[in-house]
């Protein structure tokens, strides 16, 4: 294991009707806005294949996140105890790394537009992987 | 947006019983195999709130992708012609951040057995995160 080469690419960049912390939801799926991923080009040629409707999980870096916490609360349930993050979905982890399954509302040229992405504007998107049924729902056992 | 700080840590190791690239299924769904995920002492009070039976996604960093790779051809389809990585689950993306749904099975101290998951042993952990039907499921629009 070599962690000098751990190293995130941004692929591409979030521009969202979010600016600020206060103004973006707990979750993607609780908001009905469209955001804007911007590939960069040298990464365009990656996109092919893509169709407006696909469903795709962002993997985006979310560079605001206190990568400190261990402990947290979920958002407007402070009188609950304190759980691990990696019980949570708290964008404050060691890695923020923000996982959100969107709809593919177009796709042209370097850039997506997608519903359901509560990632704040200017965020580095460092994946786009397309959803798959038969990989991405709990196994029976 | 400052690349210089997208540094990935990892919070643990899986050990497996797939040691060579050819020993791994292509995808963790297709094994019953149990893999252990060993968290570092200081991620492991993340943990805090994890129990048997709990579907979680593994974040890991795929240490031995190429990820030069912007085209590909999705294993055992030699013939179909080449897609963007980003319409794929190939583990040779930009970014080798792979995504599993797993079972936990046992969660002990700092130990994760899990179901499901297909990374090479040793492989770099980044981040676990509890799956959640609600927003890990495909929106109607």
């Amino acid at each position: 294991m070599n962690e000098d080469f751990m190293n995130c690419r941004a692929v591409g960049v979030v521009r969202s009707p979010f600016k600020e912390r206060g103004d973006a939801p707990s979750q993607g799926r609780h908001t009905d806005a469209v955001s804007i991923i911007d590939v960069f080009p040298e990464y365009q040629e990656g996109l092919d294949g893509l169709k407006a409707g696909d469903d795709l999980f962002i993997l985006c870096w979310f560079d605001r996140s206190d990568r400190t916490v261990l402990k947290t609360r979920r958002r407007g349930s402070e009188n609950e105890p304190l759980r691990g993050v990696f019980s949570t979905r708290s964008p404050a982890r060691p890695n923020p790394i923000a996982l959100t399954l969107v709809k593919l509302v177009e796709v042209t040229d370097g850039t997506l537009r997608v519903r359901g992405l509560e990632a704040l504007d200017n965020t580095p998107v460092l994946d786009i992987k397309p959803y798959s049924e038969g990989i991405d729902t709990p196994r029976e056992t």
